[in-house]
């Protein structure tokens, strides 16, 4: 009876209590606000069938902030890195050490969720702010993807070489070096960021094109793996890609 | 304080009374099942993270009953159709009849649930039995995929051909038509099913294939739907491309 009544205090209050702005990102939304489903929003947005969004649809914004913020999103995280080592440990690597995973950076290997999270920000719903970004970016504070940190590890044990492929600027290498050693990343076989002449191309091309470099080097690519479509499509994609999740933003 | 033992007494049934199989279907099932979360797993699949899988995993199978019966797998697909529209209305169609919208069958035009609903197929988590399927497909009783219909008659009225690619024997010719017709699909450019000589390779390859000859025949694909990534892959795969879900099987 004790617990009945607990129960029932708690759906008591539930039901009363005026919820403040900030404790409503918190609560559970069913992703179907004023007609949009957000769910099939989310869905859609992933398997590449709606393309070349803006922000994040303002009737989805605390769909994405409950998903970004709870624990779905590190689960898929991990399901797909796991899918990734999966798919890493069926290949005999060859002893010339020219196996290599191609990682992309952002919301791949680092996560800028703290960034994301901010009021003025809100996941990917206000419109984009490339200055407040780039004011992020070069504090160098962003925490490891942690499903990402962990392939990464796994990878180098079993001998593949890392190549880290961004569409970051050769402006912020120092800060992106620093970065992505102090959370974890110690080593990598290359680092490749945009030059200044790379700046006119969309990242799907500029992004093969460096692809199509490290191949014609003799590198073979086993594993891609990035948050953007465009991270893994066009040419010398690799043996295999892998899709993080990223309801945030999209990029060509 | 009546509101209050409601509430105490519905949530003391909920713990309280057993819940029959049949039963067990119809309720809410989180997706996190014996550790694995079939949340992950429905994405992981739909952006081809996950590929080659052979039935649906055991302790998804409630979880994805839930989706195909329920009011996600409809909303899931006509976000898709009204994605793929847009790109349709896009497009500033040429005069001599060659753009063409290429369709799959199975699971894209035509829906095979009350197959798949079946206890002895429960959705995909049951072994594969090819000749309970051809069966099923024989009696040319699958319903229209609802998103589907309404897209291919927005099209036909716009002005698309359409063809449809299926990966389908020939010898299924009469009953494939007839039963597209007796649901909606009235008319096409052309039908192209798999000849004898086609059997020996992947739906992917077979597919681009098929496509390649309607490219060398002057036709235009400016828009290609299918539920597995095999129909979307390889070459000549439209202009845009547009996947819808299934999470009830895996086809190369």
């Amino acid at each position: 009876m004790k617990v009945l009544f607990f129960l029932a205090a708690i759906v008591s209050v539930a039901f009363t209590e005026a919820v403040p702005f900030e404790s409503d990102l918190l609560l559970p939304h069913s992703g179907s606000v004023n007609g949009r489903n957000c769910l099939s929003w989310r869905l859609a947005v992933e398997t590449n069938n709606v393309r070349d969004w803006d922000v994040v649809p303002a009737d989805c914004a605390y769909y994405v902030a409950d998903y970004m913020s709870g624990s779905q999103y590190p689960a898929d995280c991990n399901y797909v890195t796991s899918a990734a080592y999966k798919h890493a440990r069926s290949i005999q690597l060859k002893e010339d050490g020219k196996d290599v995973w191609v990682f992309d950076i952002g919301e791949s290997s680092l996560s800028n969720l703290p960034y994301y999270s901010r009021s003025d920000v809100l996941f990917g719903s206000k419109e984009y702010n490339s200055t407040a970004k780039k004011e992020w970016e070069l504090q160098g504070k962003a925490p490891a993807l942690l499903a990402t940190l962990k392939l990464y590890k796994k990878l180098l044990n079993r001998g593949y070489k890392i190549v880290f492929i961004s569409g970051k600027s050769e402006s912020v290498r120092n800060v992106t070096e620093t970065n992505l050693k102090n959370v974890g990343y110690y080593t990598w076989e290359k680092l490749v960021l945009r030059q200044p002449s790379e700046r006119g191309t969309t990242l799907a091309v500029y992004k093969s094109k460096k692809r199509g470099e490290l191949v014609n080097q003799g590198y073979r690519i086993i594993g891609n793996i990035g948050d953007q479509w465009s991270d893994l499509s066009g040419d010398y994609a690799g043996n295999r890609t892998f899709k993080l999740p990223n309801p945030m933003f999209y990029a060509a």
